[in-house]
């Protein structure tokens, strides 16, 4: 590659930026307005759901922006704080430091930074596939579990009591025992919150289409309804004087620059938090490159799974040297961007500059904002992550994905979003290999008058008390080496006058180290009970495969290119040395 | 299954044993007498490999081969301490004592009786098939390091030094470190045992042979072999008063039954030894019915893999209630019971009468006898487990087992047997994760005038400029989800006349939830630009599943029989709406 070519791919916006128009250009601040708008509070809400102070969540939404419109392939992911990624930092950084302390915060910041580190690691040593790890249902189950512990952990604000606990019983308990410090005030705005966005974000926007608007603009005004209970909440707690009435509320935010900042280098932080950092990793990774994918498809652009681990970790470390947390590419925000009508990486950019704009000028308006109101934020838009009917449909479809993420769920409830997210992993993995380890095998026999070989117990085939056919439907690896040599030994064992045995491999794509060995253990203790052990129809590269190997010091049959032929030469074998038997083709 | 089916199974004794002959009776005697021979050197030396008293091996050989007879399946295998387990049982117990201490001697109770409960729990949830997880790679890797790292431990006995260190680079420079402080004495017994160990087994045969004698009779004279070094040292101990000359030797060792023992049921204690016990399990386990299947076979036998996991969950926990620590089927002596002419499991009970005998009556025998005799015992048999020409097999074969046996070899020697082989199993899922996930597509086209379908690549076929044929050799999951999606969306954002994509599915052979939900996905997609999107060739339970579920709310196409026919219907469709245009069968 040359180095021109390799700066390219590097380096997305050397190929689009020389090309930008004026219409793009128009279209791109048009949505960074919009996504700017809906960025500001959510930041505020992510940072307070990460236990981190306000001003974090905005630090988190500007410099990751910028960097993410350097080195990233997708023309509309909007990256910063999200939901699940706020969560995972909270538990992670809560281990090491109590909320509220300027440890927490570096703890924070640090996580950023190793999870930045790792992603850019990933893309170093190719690693965008360890990604397949989470299986849709895993994730889905992780997302919907999280979405109901974040909301769960919202309610406390709701009802202006506190609260601690970070599994969805303990939260429950410590809100129950605290249900009679309810303030009044803080209830009636945070239902009035709950109650209003949900009505936006379901009728706002055909009602605005029955006034007469096209539909694209009533859903972008649909999506700015946050806006508006944010603005009626703060004047009602000025004008009503709330805060004194024990209305929480954000409180002064340090208007200015992000400030520049430096991750801790302690090697035990680092070890403590390292599990933490690689899931915080890997999921926003998958969310990342799922919202990606879906809306270059309906563009026909192209993402590139390794070049966005580049970007996706420059924007982190970009946040964390800013100051900030954790990001990624959150799924609603790109949505807003992608249907305001964001055509590069820049609408990223210019909605960096409006949330900087922000940052310098607008905090004091959030000064009385009530936590209540952001609470309310955070749980519509988590609650619209859960998805009740996915765990339906993997029920239906598959008992061991359901089982995954039924784990997940009961884990991440339970006991913790790590633990969920690693059992569901670890058992998705475990469920394979057990599917895997039990292939399908069927004896085969030959359908009178053809060339053609079928399950013996479905049709009614011709087969040979001399010969065994079997045929595998899997490719040959150590989760199902040792089912081979117990389904052929036993097959054998079942079969006294047995003197061939042919495995017919047009199925099995490739064969491992440990099932080489198998087959070379069955060829032996075959040949030990007098058995001959023979191979048809095996697919060109693990031919070669074998060839490589010490294989044919063990095998002493024969590989029939074609089952047909197999059965056609063994025959005449069993019927030259017997030559005055009945060993005919019987049904 | 009735009653008594159910009996039989659990306890195979109830099917052998009625009809137990004289015959056999007297072969399983002669076998009982030789392996005994065998084992009460060993029971002692892996006893002090284990960081044990003498007498706990011997506990260790007695009460398990009783219970193993009365649940086991093979009829040959002979249970007992082995080295690599006791090892891992050294290196379990010193992480939560030191060697010496009760504790100590608790830890690995604990451990034998924990190991026996993960056993039988493992037979009631029917989770054999996790010993799938060790690939024969990795455990070939894993013995192999073992053997040269048990190896290295014992040189501070040849020495007649202390030395200490768990990783073969601490014990290099510690044995090193106390170079200077070698006796003279123990350093040629030690050497002198080694050397005429290794004579033993690979001349005497050979010599016996010559000199008249029949293989078989000769094998076993060679196996007893260590018997003539044991007592030559204990004589020349005696004689020269070598024990006053710093020559260290097995000292007292209390004679008498063994006791009735109990576990610890400290729960940190548990928690500590937990993962410990689980690897201790499963290797024990896949060493014990790798050796019985062998064994098996050449007799045409059968081995239950559930009620072995019975038979040596109830030996663990046999040797645990009798002052012993972890045990299982070890190769060496079973295929010495086997050769000896064993017949059934009572020659393990006819072995564990002869051990309690020399429990009672010999162990005054052995107090003169040198420790570094029991070493070079020791470093002899386990340097027959070391294997270099599997490591060479393996990498000439696979590159990707190669690397995950090469990185249990690594950290088993460099940083622990734990890790090592947990390293191993975690790295040939990954590997294996990683060579499913990008599995074989071919772009195929027709074979002029067949009905046959090949890679475009290789053969002169005939396709379509409308109509895109993949064929994928793999079952989709979760790893290659991604994958397929990412293929199909590349190969068709190159093909603008695209009009209709066919998936032709022969060797797929499953299709699990993430499979699905990227199949859907494709098809929107597909849909949102335009293109058709087919299937061809689905197997029929993969057809069922589809069925099951809301596929064919996403999916809008046909799913073919034969892609023969689908190649046929789509190539009208495409003529009948562009009637003018040049598509026709291209090259």
């Amino acid at each position: 590659m040359s180095l021109n070519l390799r700066l390219r791919s590097l380096l997305p916006i050397l190929t689009w930026g020389p090309a930008y128009t004026r219409t793009e250009a128009v279209n791109d601040l048009v949505a960074a307005v919009i996504v700017t708008i809906m960025l500001v509070p959510q930041s505020l809400a992510y940072a307070m759901l990460a236990g981190l102070p306000p001003q974090i969540g905005l630090y988190a939404s500007i410099l990751p922006l910028v960097v993410y419109a350097l080195f990233g392939t997708s023309r509309t992911l909007a990256v910063g704080p999200v939901a699940v990624i706020s969560l995972m930092t909270a538990a992670a950084a809560s281990q090491v430091a109590s909320v509220g302390t300027p440890q927490y915060i570096t703890a924070a910041i640090t996580l950023a930074f190793m999870s930045g580190l790792i992603l850019l690691a990933m893309a170093v040593l190719r690693l965008g596939f360890l990604a397949n790890f989470l299986s849709h249902p895993v994730i889905s189950g992780f997302i919907t579990a999280s979405g109901i512990l974040i909301a769960a952990s919202q309610l406390k604000h709701i009802l202006g009591i506190k609260a601690e606990g970070d599994t969805l019983p303990k939260m429950l308990a410590e809100l129950a025992h605290g249900l009679q410090g309810t303030n009044a005030y803080t209830l009636m705005i945070g239902v009035s919150a709950v109650a209003f966005l949900f009505w936006v974000r379901k009728n706002l926007k055909p009602l605005l289409v029955r006034a007469g608007l096209k539909p694209r603009p009533a859903d972008l005004i649909a999506k700015a309804g946050p806006l508006a209970a944010i603005g009626l909440s703060i004047l009602a707690v000025i004008m009503l004087g709330l805060d004194g009435k024990g209305v929480r509320i954000v409180g002064d935010i340090p208007a200015g620059f992000p400030p520049f900042a430096v991750p801790s280098f302690d090697a035990s932080l680092w070890l403590q938090l390292l599990p933490a950092a690689a899931l915080i990793s890997l999921v926003g990774f998958v969310e990342s490159i799922s919202v990606a994918q879906t809306l270059a498809a309906k563009r026909r652009q192209r993402i590139t799974a390794n070049q966005e681990l580049v970007a996706l970790g420059g924007s982190s470390i970009a946040s964390a040297l800013s100051g900030g947390f954790p990001v990624t590419g959150g799924f609603a925000r790109s949505v807003v961007n992608f249907d305001a009508g964001a055509q590069t990486p820049l609408a990223g950019a210019y909605t960096a500059i409006g949330i900087l704009g922000a940052t310098l000028f607008l905090t004091p308006l959030f000064t009385y904002l009530p936590q209540a109101v952001l609470a309310a934020t955070i749980i519509v838009a988590v609650l619209s992550l859960v998805d009740f009917k996915a765990i339906k449909r993997t029920f239906i479809y598959s008992k061991s994905d359901f089982a995954a993420m039924a784990a997940t769920i009961a884990l991440v409830l339970g006991v913790g979003v790590e633990a969920g997210i690693m059992t569901g992993v670890a058992l998705s993995l475990v469920l394979f290999l057990w599917r895997t380890s039990t292939p399908h095998v069927a004896v085969v026999g030959q359908v009178p008058g053809t060339e053609h070989f079928r399950n013996v117990e479905r049709h009614a085939v011709l087969t040979d008390p001399g010969i065994l056919s079997l045929r595998i439907d899997e490719s040959l690896y150590f989760a199902n080496a040792r089912f081979l040599e117990d389904t052929i030994h036993e097959a054998v064992a079942a079969r006294p006058k047995l003197e061939h045995v042919v495995l017919m491999c047009p199925a099995v794509n490739a064969i491992d180290a440990s099932a080489l060995e198998s087959l070379e253990a069955i060829a032996d203790r075959l040949a030990a009970a007098g058995v001959q052990f023979h191979l048809s129809e095996v697919k060109g590269p693990v031919m070669d495969g074998l060839k490589r190997s010490d294989f044919f010091e063990h095998f002493k049959g024969t590989i029939f290119l074609s089952h047909f032929e197999a059965i056609q030469v063994l025959k005449q074998k069993i019927a030259s040395h017997q030559p005055a038997s009945g060993h005919g083709a019987t049904t």
